[in-house]
């Protein structure tokens, strides 16, 4: 497929995220009532194509620390690329492009949940500029530092119900991704979370499903504000102890580690020389590291790490 | 080289690192004056080898954390060994033994620098079980806060007096290893602290070598609590802010992206599946990441970034 035909479905992609961030950030400014988000542009480094819009909110009412982030890089496809990506093609540099938006929300109470969304598009392009490959990927887990049911079931319903009308199969599939992938391999598979959804390398072979996928990907992205923030209006004004503070940080620490050992975003990122700040953005405000801590069996807290270690069906 | 033939070496190796885990924390406890160390003795999982014996001090007067391990592996040489410790080996299985002791300090106070030192000693064997090839390795770090450069210099000279013996050219060859190795690569080359040694790869080829290299480790080992315990004894009583802790904790976060993102011996150790606890002893006990942070330019805070931004020579 020649380069210029996708140029609008491209563009049409990038405008899309673009809303999506004003739409989102808007919203979380509205819940939050204090703070606000700060935007920084930003360029990727002589040399590297594209840039992006990183919007960032600290020490708000309701959220220490929320980045929502758009970036719309390209570069050429070299050796080292083609092993981040993991693509085996045989000869040829060729050129890829990349665009997503990407958001992680940390929050003061820690009886709500943090949250983590990304829907980003791909596509490789050959020497002449022939588009060879474009897919979606995307999805979106919550990460509760205490067990409230109701609302782990509410964020998995709200993403099964945007997911169902493309195919009933598609939602436990990729809940089923979810929990796999945030999943802290060095400790037993517990999970960062209670998951939601994830997919990847949705593959966009013709007209008919790029028009159909691209609408996916808008069912998901205008899923999130509906899936997550009834949980915030619940919980935000929950009062909390010194203790329930200490236990969020302590598992704050296991995003930390998921984020910087395992997640392939973060890695690509910092691989392909992304912006850092904009990369690690999602790393919490504040973090305990305490050596073997386990809470006491049936507490609270080992109620939600119980839950991490068991995934199960929410829906 | 048989493998009987290096026993005796290697545990000798062996009660070295354990003598000198003892007494570097019966040192500590002593300057702590509040805290002991924990001690935990481990054992790898089934079908796996080795264990170790792991010390940990937490919320000391003077220590805030802190842990002194030491690990005894061993274990078949896998194809996944292989690529995870670099090594070509043409045919066959083989196996691989690995003992070392490893320490980080975390400090309450944040005029007190952090500090890191590992000493370690490897063998591969061929699938015979004879010895095909050994090496040590090792090195400490300080890693500062707030730049006081007599305390720079007295560690290195302390390191450099330790060293010197064995050749005067092996101090600023090991000095520069330090300043490469221990460097954020994902944001432009600053390092995590300033420096000190780092050395890899001590290759044992002959039984002169083998009782030289056990010296030189001996006199790194030896030399760390006199390189460490008067800096800690000149600032932990200094009186200091929230600001100067909260500084102190943003600049664990880098401790963190380094450790979690670059460290080899973190890396190695997750991937043989070590013990995820004693390993993660490392991470900061208090962490804050905050978005784009610069500190004001020529603030006493500043002048640190400066110093990890722009190695020197100390001595």
């Amino acid at each position: 497929m020649k380069k210029e035909e996708t140029k609008a479905f491209r563009d049409n992609w990038i405008r899309f995220v673009y809303n999506l961030q004003d739409e989102i950030c808007t919203a979380l400014e509205a819940e939050d009532g204090g703070a606000q988000f700060k935007t920084d542009n930003w360029e990727r480094a002589k040399g590297r194509g594209g840039g992006g819009v990183s919007r960032i909110m600290e020490n708000g009412a309701v959220f220490e620390k929320a980045g929502v982030n758009v970036s719309v890089v390209y570069g050429r496809l070299t050796d080292k690329m083609k092993k981040v990506l993991n693509i085996g093609l045989s000869s040829g540099e060729g050129s890829w492009f990349a665009c997503g938006i990407s958001l992680v929300l940390h929050t003061q109470n820690p009886f709500v949940p943090a949250v983590h969304a990304n829907w980003r598009y791909f596509e490789l392009h050959d020497e002449a500029g022939n588009v060879i490959d474009r897919w979606f990927g995307g999805g979106a887990d919550l990460t509760p530092y205490y067990l409230f049911e109701e609302d782990v079931v509410h964020f998995h319903t709200m993403f099964k119900d945007a997911i169902d009308p493309f195919g009933t199969e598609l939602y436990p599939l990729y809940k089923k991704q979810c929990d796999e992938y945030f999943s802290n391999t060095h400790r037993d598979n517990e999970m960062r979370g209670l998951g939601g959804v994830f997919y990847d390398h949705l593959k966009v072979s013709n007209e008919e499903e790029a028009t159909r996928l691209f609408a996916f990907q808008e069912a998901n992205g205008n899923a999130f504000l509906k899936a997550y923030l009834p949980i915030v209006q619940r919980r935000k004004n929950m009062p909390h102890t010194t203790e329930n503070k200490t236990w969020q940080e302590i598992r704050r620490g296991r995003y930390v580690e998921f984020n910087l050992l395992h997640d392939r975003g973060t890695i690509f990122g910092i691989k392909t020389k992304g912006r850092t700040e904009s990369i690690l953005m999602s790393l919490p405000p504040t973090v305990k590291f305490v050596y073997d801590y386990h809470p006491e069996p049936g507490s609270e807290e080992d109620k939600l790490l119980q839950a991490c270690k068991h995934p199960k069906e929410w829906v």
